[in-house]
């Protein structure tokens, strides 16, 4: 089954994209056909900085392969190797009715906040809906907020194939319901927008202070402490054993074990699980020819796959 | 000095194409470095078809060629040959405003008359912008309905250039001047929408039937008639000498000279006028392999320039 999944360059990542999606992306890779794009052309609609978006995209593609993204197992590419995307992108927007793209809440949501739109912003799921249908993807994990898209891709593939005939495949979406809710360093969802981000590839220096900035209650290190529901607890579950979480929550009710000592425990336990990965992601960035040539190697299996869908669409609108 | 002008791919032409347009488009080639397209992503934006958009754009290649456009001294190309454009268009969605196109007079129109427009229809401007800045073109002619669709195509490169930097051409219209007005068989405006074409590729027995079915008074043939404003006589100007018309208007005072018989003398001047470019269009008919030859060659010539262009571009948002 084939499984698609783009990847956002947005800069520097944090456990809360980790363990809200990244691991599982990566895990389908086990089971799936699985194809990952760095979405460069999308990234173009909010992003207006050359040198930001160069530096992102680097960024993706050493995070994906070092967290464990296996180019043996799976085809990973940047988008805008593939421009075919954009060709099927136009021919999608001649039979997307107009009312589809108005309704999607993403663009509603920023004219209502008075951002003055550009028309990528606008026309963002038709490329979306491209992305998807070019590699006839049957597998698209989505969080909440892309759940309006994949609707209007699958509309879109059912309208083209009503109108011209079965030539597209309408993908499923895949709701990740197991996603784990990361809290940040202040107890609130963890975003780049709340500013209460964990990063794993920060430096151990840095880390450790974004540690230590973890809020917590002013109970001094005597006093007992209920584990439940405080953050650097909270934080601890997404690595610890269960033996080890059950020797943190004892500790905390049994006094005199304080908030300092277990924000090291974290940035120990962080520092362990991401070792492998942390290591991986220096090593490459030394390599920057060995992770084009990835790259390049991904761009050219994603667009035989591409070209040969492409082909099937041309003929049916009667461009060839 | 590039020129650039985009065929539309939207059936048999008729006398009105020809003297409104097509005749000064075709001339360019002498004095410019031209570039013709057939316009087929543009077309599907109201054509469903697939077997007539082929047709469609196979008629509107040999009516070029037939009609003097010379691929030793221009480019001709099949816009779809050159997918690069579509990139562009991508490109230059992400810096557009979605009030720039909001604006355009062309969609207003449509949603005015209450037509369900796709995305197409919207997006459409900026695909034209695409197709011009792609090929650096200095030079193109639009009629008064694209006046403000090339305003718009100037808008985007000038704001592109402010952004990341002088990339693209920002191109000068050349509005159509001498543009003759070519009335139909029934006197209003020569056009498909009011049924009143005459055909210059249409066969003999065709174009005599329409010669015969311009509308005329009902003075009998010996009476003395007024040539001018004459259906009959008004069409003729397009093709006659001074002498010629002279002789015609002479006749036509005189009395004893019918519609009719000026009819015949119109349907022999049409043919003489066209006669090579149907003898030539007989010919490329028969023979589709020269005819793919040519565009085949166009693209290849076309998509060299369209490659550097969107190279620089590519480089300049940060793509490369």
């Amino acid at each position: 089954m084939r499984y698609l999944s783009g990847i956002q360059p947005s800069g520097i990542l944090h456990l809360g994209n980790y363990f809200g999606a990244i691991r599982q992306h990566i895990r389908s890779q086990e089971d799936h056909d699985a194809y990952y794009f760095i979405a460069d052309y999308h990234a173009l609609t909010t992003l207006k900085e050359p040198e930001k978006l160069r530096g992102y995209v680097r960024d993706a593609v050493l995070d994906y392969l070092a967290l464990g993204l296996d180019p043996r197992k799976a085809v990973i590419f940047r988008q805008s190797d593939v421009p075919e995307v954009t060709e099927l992108a136009w021919i999608l927007s001649t039979l997307t009715p107009m009312g589809l793209l108005e309704r999607c809440t993403s663009y509603k949501d920023k004219i209502a906040k008075g951002i003055d739109a550009d028309h990528g912003l606008f026309a963002y799921p038709v490329l979306m809906a491209a992305d998807i249908l070019l590699y006839d993807a049957q597998r698209v994990p989505v969080g909440k907020d892309q759940k309006q898209h994949l609707e209007v891709t699958r509309d879109i593939a059912q309208r083209f194939n009503h109108m011209y005939g079965e030539t597209l495949v309408v993908p499923e979406a895949e709701i990740d319901e197991r996603t784990a809710l990361v809290p940040g360093i202040d107890g609130q969802k963890m975003s780049k927008s709340y500013g209460n981000t964990i990063e794993m590839f920060a430096t151990e220096k840095q880390l450790k202070k974004t540690c230590g900035k973890i809020v917590t209650d002013s109970r001094s290190v005597e006093e007992p402490k209920e584990p439940e529901g405080n953050n650097v607890f909270e934080l601890y579950k997404l690595f610890a054993s269960e033996t080890e979480l059950q020797d943190m929550a004892a500790r905390f009710r049994a006094g005199g074990y304080g908030y300092g000592e277990a924000k090291m425990a974290l940035h120990a336990k962080i520092l362990e699980y991401f070792g492998t990965a942390r290591a991986r992601r220096e090593e490459l960035a030394k390599d920057p020819g060995a992770v084009e040539a990835i790259l390049r190697d991904g761009a050219s299996r994603a667009r035989a796959v591409a070209q040969r869908t492409l082909e099937r669409v041309r003929r049916a609108v009667g461009l060839r």
